[in-house]
């Protein structure tokens, strides 16, 4: 029940200043922003000792080496935070913003007014720079944000949390712009998530398990991604070499992340040439290729794939392999098997690169670039608070604007119904 | 058994057929649209002996005044259905629009490209313009439409989807584009509410107990307004004759529908010149009045108002009255006791329009204009599929674009993360 009673009143708080928020500056939320930014880098060595602290219990309790990686704080991403933080300081400010403005016959004057949200509850796992980005974000767009980091990085979030909350105080902004929920426990969680009074939207970022366990208990609406099942096609027409870099990339620069690619479409007219290079650079990393009956003709080592592993999201130096016959195939094995999240085709066929980008329903779609650059920096958002595969409020990966609305504004002089 | 398999069998249909459907060209749908005006004129007189069934049915059941009018078909309505499709026609198509695209220093060239959602389910009650009115714009935006009208205007609704079927076919369209559920069961809006993987989006229209059946049903993300208690804030500045029309238009005119004004906030410095003369009015047209003490001090005959009736939304000849001090006391009694839906100021102050613009945060904010006029016909998007008063996905009327959502697509060279 106290539990209960302390989430409540950090979901209070963050509604009671959310009409405050929605109505800052620009100036002041990109000042507040550019102090976070310089508060972690000169905090530097503070963060890195809090971090120290998870980084140990970590160890400890046997983590994974990929789960201690997400966790580090170093040098390095703590500079990347801050420069996360500066980016979306330099974007314009989407509140306000008159996204469209019309005159109708009678003389009226309609727009749409960009808008905050109000409050946004973020439930992530392992991350801390996630606590920037959505703090960063949230921030920009005019609302309140309720941070539920997990228990492994506790610490690490305590730490930047009291950064930012110092920024916001410089900058004459609330602190309950940006709040942490204290404790770990799960029951915290599900408290939060029938708090529909005071909480607009929930984002959960992590692993299925947790992001299915919010969607489940949530009386708040969810935007959410469950995984990435991300496919490359190379056409006939490739540039092998084009081809072999870029799906080398989306395979092995990062295995472990949801826009990396799992499985790798091949048209029969290219598999000859394209996929006997390829094979070998990917024997050479390490990966293990799972492939259907015509790519065991091509390249005999690779182990048979079953119908699973199309679905599968291995997120591991797992490919599965596919020859298809031409891009009619290729486009419905990614509608029937893939997550909506992120798809891409090697082409130099003008018309398939066209037909693919318009007819892949993904909220990414990409044309002989790698699969890796589905993310919110690298777009150009600064950051993303998250993904979305579903097709309402946003599609794809989700940076300020994302969390904005609009409202209809009139201008009159008078004018009635008739 | 037989009512699931039945609507299964229509969800199904529909989501077969969304990926065409999103992939018409726009003139394909635009004359499909035209098509169905016409339909709609040339069989003017079948739609209205269909709609005599119905009619004779709702009298005698004994329904009320009010809903028989909504209920009601002849040639003024059925021209303005004809009329609000031939606009949706006449607009630009949201399909395929890049809402914007920008290139990155790594030379890949990011955008966002509209598409259109899926599936639509629209469940209303007895306008049997919704019907037309939600086909046209769910084409117009690439979904599959499934309609399940009220039991009383079972006739009228299926007279129109057989001609708008057949407009359909005309234009090469697969008739699935727009099916109705052919009963009109609440266990069969049961089986449609539990299909999330065929239907991506409801929109419920009607009565707020049928909202919340929906709601509460739903396996599905549903777009509503449950009710809309509109004001009006008679500023100090306000032009007296102008605040007079308008406040008498927003009550008078149709007090049965949501965008009807329920509270008149009036400024202290112009109540006693203003409300004098505006409960005159009032008076004459039969409008209860119920008022603040400050209100009674210069209308004495007005009745007491408790604090339910800046709850209330009566859809009828009544009205709120409150005496304010300045703008600051409207806003915060309209963020505290409105239903964010819309509300207007009447001022001639140039500060203070602005103001209420940016801080009431209805969906609709008007200055100097009828709340009536928040519509989606009036706004210029052709007709409106529904108001959302929630701020998630849509706020507002929702007209075609509403119905649709952003992909990112990514044109590169050979890119690759390092």
């Amino acid at each position: 029940m106290e539990l209960y009673e302390e989430v409540l009143r950090i979901a209070k708080a963050a509604k009671t200043v959310a009409p405050r928020l929605a109505n800052l500056s620009s100036t002041q939320k990109d000042e507040a922003l550019l102090e976070m930014a310089e508060g972690l880098i000169r905090e530097m060595d503070y963060l890195i000792s809090e971090n120290q602290k998870d980084l140990q219990y970590a160890q400890q309790k046997g983590l994974s080496r990929a789960m201690i990686d997400r966790l580090t704080l170093n040098e390095k991403v703590i500079r990347d935070m801050a420069q996360s933080l500066r980016e979306i300081a330099s974007q314009p400010d989407p509140v306000g913003e008159i996204v469209r403005m019309w005159r109708r016959p009678n003389g009226l004057l309609v727009g749409k007014m960009r808008i905050p949200l109000g409050v946004i509850g973020v439930i992530y796992e392992s991350r801390p720079n996630v606590t920037s980005d959505a703090a960063g974000l949230c921030l920009k767009a005019g609302n309140a944000v309720i941070l539920r980091g997990g228990s492994e990085a506790i610490n690490s979030n305590l730490a930047i949390v009291k950064i930012i909350q110092e920024a916001l105080k410089k900058a004459h902004i609330p602190q309950e712009a940006v709040q942490m929920i204290p404790t770990t426990s799960r029951e915290a969680v599900l408290h939060m998530l029938k708090m529909d009074e005071y909480i607009d939207l929930i984002i959960p970022r992590g692993g299925e398990e947790l992001i299915r366990f919010v969607v489940e208990n949530s009386r708040i609406p969810v935007i959410k991604h469950y995984k990435g099942v991300c496919h490359i096609f190379v056409d006939a027409s490739a540039h092998i070499q084009m081809a072999i870099e870029v799906c080398f990339n989306a395979k092995v620069q990062r295995p472990g992340v949801c826009n990396a690619m799992e499985t790798l479409l091949v048209h029969k007219d290219i598999a000859p040439r394209f996929l006997p290079l390829m094979a070998e650079r990917y024997r050479e990393a390490g990966v293990e290729l799972r492939g259907c009956s015509r790519t065991k003709e091509i390249i005999p080592w690779v182990k048979e794939a079953t119908e699973e592993d199309w679905y599968a999201e291995y997120l591991d130096l797992i490919l599965a392999v596919k020859i298809v016959d031409n891009i009619d195939e290729a486009i419905e094995h990614i509608l029937k098997y893939g997550s909506k999240h992120t798809d891409a085709i090697i082409t130099s066929d003008y018309r398939n690169a066209q037909r693919f980008l318009r007819e892949v329903d993904s909220s990414t779609v990409l044309v002989n670039a790698s699969t890796r650059f589905s993310d919110g920096y690298q777009f150009g958002l600064g950051a993303e608070i998250g993904i979305s595969t579903t097709k309402l409020h946003a599609f794809g990966p989700m940076g300020a604007e994302d969390l904005t609305t609009t409202k209809y504004i009139v201008y009159g002089d008078g004018q009635i119904r008739t």
